[in-house]
């Protein structure tokens, strides 16, 4: 067995990693390890031993190395097969790739998850044991204006960083399944983004991802 | 003049650009516009237009496409000379520099920033248009406990992601010189740690960067 992930099934994070391995066709190579957040089980010693961070997901390599960090993980497994069609072709391509899934990341996906954790009951009060509501308030605005900034964006593209399916569209999707856990629903008349979602809901790696889950 | 930077020069994010831009001999190809981001400049139609984000550093290419967010643009510098040595050779070395930046950024960089940004008088009144003290101080006790963790990180190696200087210490280097700004010193008795510190900062590229703020 190959390469392990450690995730919480269904779980936002861990889907990007879901998809981007299928977009790779390296599902056949890949076991999938159950570790339930919502009991704590990613503070547990041995999975504090395999990832300090304590975050899912986590890949453990061949040679039991690990790493963790979609945005790494998601790299690691587009240098495994083809060419680099997720992450970039070259250093240009990467850069503006990488520009907009941090972007998606810090404005959307971060602003969705700090919402949940904060100002709903998130996980319950085993896990959220620090919560700051007006905090979480906050980035609920800042998730829904960011909407309307990617409707604006894909006024141009089909795909969120040009004309192909990258890292930065698995990011929105996470936020966007995140957003559904929240209760923050995209709004109708946002035309672009409505289609976008349609678009890439269809894609065989996403429909498999979401089955999973 | 092939490359364009708009920073706020001094400001930690900017000064990861201008490290990586000297570690890879570029320093001549580019030239810096200062954003006086305590006076809003950042927040103006003209620098809307180049980055909609609002955010110093940008980079603007020979064409006038315009890349932000530091993680794309020493990314993209990385491969303009010589080989990718501050972002990773292959998708392996790629995995664990990313994934340390990442660490760095979550819990060093962005705590730091969010304590300075909330729970002091940040940039001013005219620039601080939203403060959350509570959430301030939570970032800085995460801030600090993260301190230990990079000391501990440092037991086995002299560089951030390992035998080599890369991304992560330069992300770390912002994130020391933001600390400072922010009254947090580095505790004398994390050895690792300040050894690390003594050792970066006698980096021409470093020594460079600093001087320029």
């Amino acid at each position: 067995m190959p390469l392990t992930v450690y995730e919480h099934t269904g779980f936002p994070n861990p889907l990007r990693i879901r998809i981007a391995a299928a977009e790779k066709g390296l599902q056949d190579r890949i076991a999938y390890r159950h570790i339930d957040v919502t009991k704590n089980e990613h503070k547990t010693q041995e999975f504090l031993a395999l990832n300090p961070s304590g975050l899912v997901p986590a890949l453990q390599l061949e040679d039991g190395a690990v790493l963790a960090e979609c945005v790494a993980i998601t790299d690691y497994l587009d240098g495994q097969s083809g060419e680099a069609d997720l992450t970039g072709r070259d250093a240009r391509d990467r850069a503006v790739i990488s520009m907009t899934q941090k972007r998606i990341e810090d404005g959307f996906l971060n602003a969705v998850g700090t919402y949940f954790h904060h100002a709903t009951d998130g996980l319950g009060p085993d896990v959220e044991i620090y919560q700051n509501k007006e905090w979480g308030e906050k980035n609920r605005e800042r998730a829904e204006a960011f909407l309307v900034y990617l409707d604006g964006l894909l006024e141009d593209r089909i795909y969120m960083a040009g004309d192909r399916f990258t890292v930065a569209d698995i990011i929105a999707i996470a936020g966007v399944v995140f957003a559904g856990f929240a209760e923050i629903a995209i709004p109708t008349n946002l035309e672009n983004l409505t289609a976008w979602r349609d678009r890439v809901w269809s894609r065989p790696s996403v429909t498999e991802a979401l089955q999973a889950a």
